[in-house]
C-alpha cells in the first residue's frame, strides 16, 4: 500500500502528528510494535508546557486536558529545610498544565479512531528502505505476514529503542550522552498530593520530587542508586526516605498509602545529531532523551512535532520544502536548550556519588543565589514554562 | 608595644582595612613580609565592583580612581564566531571600574603614609598568638630582633600562603578546593587594548581573555596547560594563539606588540570555614581565592573588608560586638556566591582536558541560552557588578 506520511511508533509523539497531518489532509499510517492496550498502561509524567497545550488544542484532542488538567502557576524547590516558590505566573506569565502522558495518550487513540485513522497494532520487525532517496518504503511484519508500506516521508517516533535512528548511518549520526550514577525510584499511592503544586526537593541525602496525576493519586520519587532492587524497597521504606528529604513540615503533612506501582528509572542525557536524514525524520526519545528532572520530554517530543508538522504542511500545501529542509536545525536549537535545562536541573538538585565537598558547596550557593535572586528564577521559570518555539 | 588592630598583610586588603579604621579612630599596625616597592610591583587584576569602589570613596582614596579609571558600562563574551555584549547598565543599573590593583595600592600607602600609620615592612616569622583568648598578640622579626604587638584584634590579609588561616587549627577549620586542569598565560604589552571593553572569549581551542590597564597598555590571557613552559611561549606565538581563539573581525583589529611580562598563573577556587576563630579574622585571599574568570577576587576581599569594618567601628564605638559575632556567617555568605559566580564562568567558557563532547554542547547550549535569554543576561549582569553587600 502507498501512504503520504508513515510513523513509525504510536506514542503520543505519532498520534499527534497524525492528528495534525489529517487537519491538512495528509495520510498516515501509523504502526506501532506493542498492542494498544500496552502503550496505554505507560505511566509517565504528564507536566505540559504552554506550547504542547497549544498545539494538542490545534490538534483538537484539548478538551479534555482543559477540563480534567491542573493548572500549575508555580513550583518549589527545596534545600533542607529552605523552600523556594518559583512563581511561574509573575515570572514568566504562564502555567504549566499537569495531565498525566496516559491521558492524553487515550485521547489521542480516541480521537484518531474516530476519524478512521489507520493505526496498525503489533507490528513486528519493522525496517525503513531507501530513506536517502525518493522513493523510501517501511516494511513489517504483522501476524506472520509481510508487509510494506510506500510513503512519501517517514516519521521515527519510535522512542530511543526504535529502529528510526538506528537506521541512519553510524557514519553520519553523531551522538552525546551522559549516563547519571543514579535513577528515579518512584510510586505511584492513591493518597491525596503533599501539594498543590510540585515539590523538587534538594537533601544531603539525595534528590526527591513530589509529583501528583489528581486529587487522590500521587507520584512520588527518591533518587536511588541503579544497583538497587526495587523489591528490596519496601513501602516504608519508601515513604520513610522520601520523608527525610523533605523539609519537615511538608514531610509531617504527608499522607501515605500503600504503593499501586514501583519502579526504578535511569537517567540519561542522549542527543543524535541530525535530526534527519533524506527523507526520515526523527521525533522526541528517537532523538534525544533528558532527564526527567525538568519535565522536558514529552514536551521536547511536542516541539519536535510542532516543527515536523509544519514543514510537513507546507510541503503538502504549495511545495514549500524550506521547512522540511530546516527541521533537524531548527528542532536542534531547541532540543539542545532543553537538555542544558534538564542537565541544570539535575546537576543542581542530586546528589552525585564522586561530588566533592567543594561541589557540594556549589549546589548550596547555586541554591541560595536561585532564592534570592529573581533573574535567576525568571530563567528557571521560563525554561520551565517551555522557550519559545 | 600594644594597638587596637593589628593587620597582618600590607596588600590592598589590609591598607584599605587600616585606612577605614583610621577614619574612625581606631589604631591598626600593618605587618607585611615584602617590601613596599615588592608589594606595588605586583601586576595584578583591576575591575571594581560599585560596592568596593564605594568603599574606597568612604575611606577617602577615591580621587584618583575616579579621575583616571575607566568605566565599563559591558563587557563582551563570545563563542567562536558569535559575540555577546552584557549591557551592565541596562541589565544592572551600575558600572564595573577598570582601575589596575597596583594603582590602587599605591593610593592606599598614599594615604596612610599621610596619615603617618604604622606600616612595618621585612617582617619575617610572623606568629599570631593567643587568638582564641582575650589578649592575643603577634611576633615577628625584624632586622633580625623579635617584636610582639600586643592587641585586640587581629585581621589576617596576608594571603593564601599567610600564617593567618594556618593559625586556626586544623579541627576547626574545613576547607573547600577546586584546582582547574589549566591556567592562564598571560602577556602585559604597551600597545592600544584591542576593544573599549573586556572580551571573554570561548572557543574550541581554550578561552582567552582581552583586558586592559589604560589606553595604550593591554594585558591578555589564553588558557594553557600549567604544564607548559613561560619561555616557550614566544610573544608571536602568543599573539598567533590569542587570534584563533578572537572572533575574525577582533582579531584582525588587534594591534600586537612585545611583552613586557609573560606568566603563568594557576586557576584555583578555595574556600576556608570559619572566617574568624577567636579574635583573629581572615579576610581576602587568606580565606578564598577564586579562578580570575569573573573578576571577583579582589572585589571579595573588599567586601569581607566591609563586613570587618563594620563589625570593628560597631565594637569600638558602642561595645556592640554583633558584627564581630556575625562576620564570618556574613562575609561567607557572598564568598560561597562570588565562588559560585566564578566557577560558572571558568565552567562556561575554558575547555576542559577530560570533557565529553555532551559536556561541550553543554556549554554551546548555555551560551545560546544566554544570547537570547536577558532574565539569564541580568542575572549574570548583576553578578559581575557584585551582588549586594
Amino acid at each position: 500500500m502507498r501512504t503520504q506520511v508513515c510513523i513509525i511508533g504510536g506514542g503520543p509523539s505519532g498520534l499527534l502528528l497524525s492528528q495534525l497531518l489529517a487537519g491538512r489532509g495528509v495520510a498516515s499510517v501509523v504502526l506501532e510494535r506493542r498492542t494498544r492496550a500496552h502503550v496505554l498502561s505507560r505511566i509517565r509524567a504528564g507536566v505540559l508546557e504552554r506550547g504542547m497545550a497549544d498545539l494538542l488544542r490545534e490538534a483538537g484532542v484539548g478538551a479534555r486536558m482543559e477540563a480534567e488538567g491542573y493548572v500549575h502557576d508555580g513550583a518549589v524547590i527545596s534545600c533542607d529545610e529552605r523552600r523556594l516558590r518559583i512563581d511561574f505566573a509573575k515570572l514568566a506569565d504562564a502555567h504549566v498544565l499537569v495531565y498525566g502522558q496516559t491521558e492524553l495518550t487515550r485521547d489521542l487513540y480516541e480521537a484518531r479512531e474516530a476519524e478512521g485513522a489507520d493505526l496498525r497494532f503489533d507490528c513486528e520487525g519493522v525496517a525503513i528502505h531507501e530513506a536517502d532517496g525518493d522513493a523510501p518504503f517501511v516494511t513489517y511484519l504483522h501476524g506472520g505476514t509481510q508487509h510494506r508500506i510506500d510513503c512519501d516521508f517517514i516519521a521515527g517516533c519510535d522512542g530511543f529503542h526504535g529502529v528510526s535512528r538506528e537506521t541512519i548511518p553510524a557514519a553520519v549520526r553523531r551522538e552525546f550522552e551522559k549516563v547519571y550514577p543514579f535513577g528515579w525510584l518512584g510510586i505511584l499511592s492513591e493518597t491525596p498530593p503533599v501539594h498543590e503544586e510540585l515539590i523538587y526537593a534538594s537533601s544531603d541525602r539525595g534528590f526527591a520530587l513530589c509529583s501528583m496525576r489528581n486529587a487522590n493519586l500521587s507520584r512520588y520519587y527518591v533518587q536511588a542508586p541503579m544497583t538497587d532492587r526495587v523489591e528490596a524497597w519496601s513501602d516504608q521504606a519508601f515513604w520513610d526516605e522520601l520523608r527525610r528529604r523533605l523539609p519537615g513540615e511538608i514531610a509531617e503533612s504527608m499522607v501515605t498509602g500503600p504503593s499501586i506501582e514501583k519502579s526504578l528509572a535511569p537517567l540519561r542525557s542522549f542527543v543524535c545529531e541530525p535530526m534527519r536524514w533524506g527523507r526520515l525524520f526523527l521525533v522526541g526519545d528517537a532523538a534525544h532523551i533528558v532527564p526527567p528532572t525538568g519535565a522536558k520530554g514529552l514536551n521536547t517530543a511536542a516541539s519536535d512535532v510542532r516543527y515536523l508538522f509544519d514543514g510537513l504542511a507546507a510541503f503538502y500545501a504549495d511545495g514549500e520544502e524550506e521547512g522540511i529542509a530546516r527541521y533537524s536545525d531548527r528542532a536542534l536549537a531547541r532540543v539542545w536548550k532543553a537538555e542544558r535545562f534538564s542537565w541544570w536541573m539535575t546537576t543542581l538538585l542530586h546528589r552525585f556519588p564522586d561530588q566533592s565537598p567543594f561541589e557540594r558547596r556549589m549546589q548550596q550557593a547555586d541554591f541560595a543565589f536561585l532564592a534570592e535572586n529573581e533573574a535567576a528564577q525568571t530563567a528557571l521559570a521560563q525554561n520551565y514554562v517551555g522557550l519559545p518555539y
